[in-house]
Formats: structure tokens, C-alpha cells, sequence
């Protein structure tokens, strides 16, 4: 019984899910378009407090706050479009993984959504030490999700 | 002596802004590729409330304010990627008349993030004629900027 609701909820989460991400849409290639966007645009926020946090630039409080911020809502934005079926296929370095695993893949990304939105509050407080224990925390999310999900 | 003080500050801006822009990209063609990501998302929340605005998709509060969230963060990001030196050169459409026209275009932006600022906080309130209408300002801004910085 324990097992059948589990796989109910598996089936409920994906039906839900992947209608949901497909409706987005108009066609699959925008689907890729839009995740390699934001892909895109988290990796150059990355980058910028990455080199902070290894004392390459300068702390500068707010620009670093202003990064996490937009971190962590960008963070939010590129599931839906990985869920959009047919779309591990072409162009793409997404894994169908992503299709077989969906509640590991939607434990994946609420794990870096928690992170990087931890990130941000922690930039609020301006302790660089605590920023840079939490930096890594976040940035640990990007191997763990690519060695399943990314091809 | 007025006139003298507005190139001042039209100088001051200018240093300040296409520095900081400057600083921000490993080259060039990461500030291009930047702003073609933002631009991309944000024509693709556009698309998604206007659908709702036209009356072709169905109205949903909270879809709907997500939406005008999210857009009203990616109208804050694209501008800094737009003020780096050379980049209206090569596979851009953007006009150099960004550069010959630092505060006009700044003046655009602004007006662009306070009007899609103002649509998120409609958007939170769900009457759906007064988001109607703050989503016709806020869609306004698109024309006006392309007709005068875009090639």
C-alpha cells in the first residue's frame, strides 16, 4: 500500500508537472532556449560572488546581495522548461534521467532552490565567512544535479 | 552653469555605469550573449500574461503574479550588459545610439523597470481591467525603447 501511494504521488507529480511545463511553451525548442537562458545568466551570477568568494574581487555588500538575489530567483525559473517531454532529444545536454527520476530531479532542484535562497539571506547579514560556508553549499547543487541530469 | 552641471552628471553616469558594466564580463561576447538571455525570458513572461491579457488563456491570480514577479526581476538585469564598450558591433541588434545617448537610455530603462515594478504589484491585487491596463503601460515601453536603441 505504502508503495502504491508512493508511485500515485510519482504519477500525480509528473502528470501534473510535465502538463504544466508543456503548456509554457508554444514549441519545444523555446522549452530549450529558455532553461540555456537562465543556465546562462546563473552561471555569470555564479561567477561574479565565485570570485569574491575566492578573494579575486573585492566583498562589496550590496552588489554581492543584489547577486544572490537574483541567484536565487533565477534559481526558481529553469525546471519547467527541462520537464517538457521530447526535449532530452537535439540540442541539448539534458539528461532523460530528468524524465525517469522525477522526484529525484524535483528533489534536485528544490535542494538548489532552498540553497541559493539561503544564499541571499545570508548576503543580507554581510559576515563574509558564514556568505562563503553557504556560497559553497549552494554551489555544491550544480555537480550533485549535473552527474544525474545533465548528459 | 546648469548646462555644465547636467554634462557633469551625464559624464559622471556615463563613467560610472559603462564601467561598472565593464567590470562585470569576462568579454564582450558574454555581455551579448547576457542580454540576448535576459531579452529572450522576458519576451517569454510577456508572451505568457499577454496570452491572459488577449483573453486566450485562462486567468489564474497567482500563475499570473508569478509571472509579473518574475518579469519585473529580468527588467532590472539587462541594462548593464547593454552599456559595454564595442558590443553594439557584430551579431547585435543594438543601436550605438545607446552610446550617444547614455541618460535617454537610462531614462528607458527606468521607465521600463517601474512600470513592470507596478504591474507586479497589480498583479497581487487580481483586478484583472486594472492589470489589463498596467500591462499595456508596461508593454508600451518595449516599442518605445526598440524604436530608439534598437538597430
Amino acid at each position: 500500500m505504502k508503495a502504491l501511494t508512493k508511485i500515485a504521488v510519482f504519477v500525480l507529480f509528473a502528470v501534473f508537472a510535465f502538463g504544466a511545463a508543456y503548456a509554457q511553451f508554444a514549441k519545444p525548442e523555446e522549452a530549450v532556449k529558455y532553461r540555456k537562458s537562465v543556465m546562462f545568466l546563473i552561471v555569470q551570477h555564479f561567477k561574479r560572488m565565485g570570485a569574491v568568494v575566492q578573494g579575486k574581487a573585492a566583498y562589496d555588500k550590496d552588489a554581492f546581495s543584489a547577486n544572490a538575489d537574483t541567484l536565487a530567483m533565477l534559481a526558481t525559473l529553469p525546471w519547467d522548461a527541462m520537464m517538457v517531454p521530447g526535449t532530452d532529444k537535439g540540442d541539448t545536454t539534458l539528461s532523460s534521467a530528468v524524465f525517469d527520476k522525477p522526484a529525484q530531479f524535483q528533489k534536485a532542484a528544490e535542494s538548489f532552490e532552498t540553497d541559493t535562497a539561503m544564499l541571499a539571506d545570508t548576503a543580507k547579514g554581510g559576515d563574509l565567512g558564514a556568505i562563503k560556508a553557504q556560497f559553497g553549499k549552494a554551489a555544491q547543487n550544480c555537480n550533485a544535479c549535473h552527474k544525474q541530469f545533465r548528459k
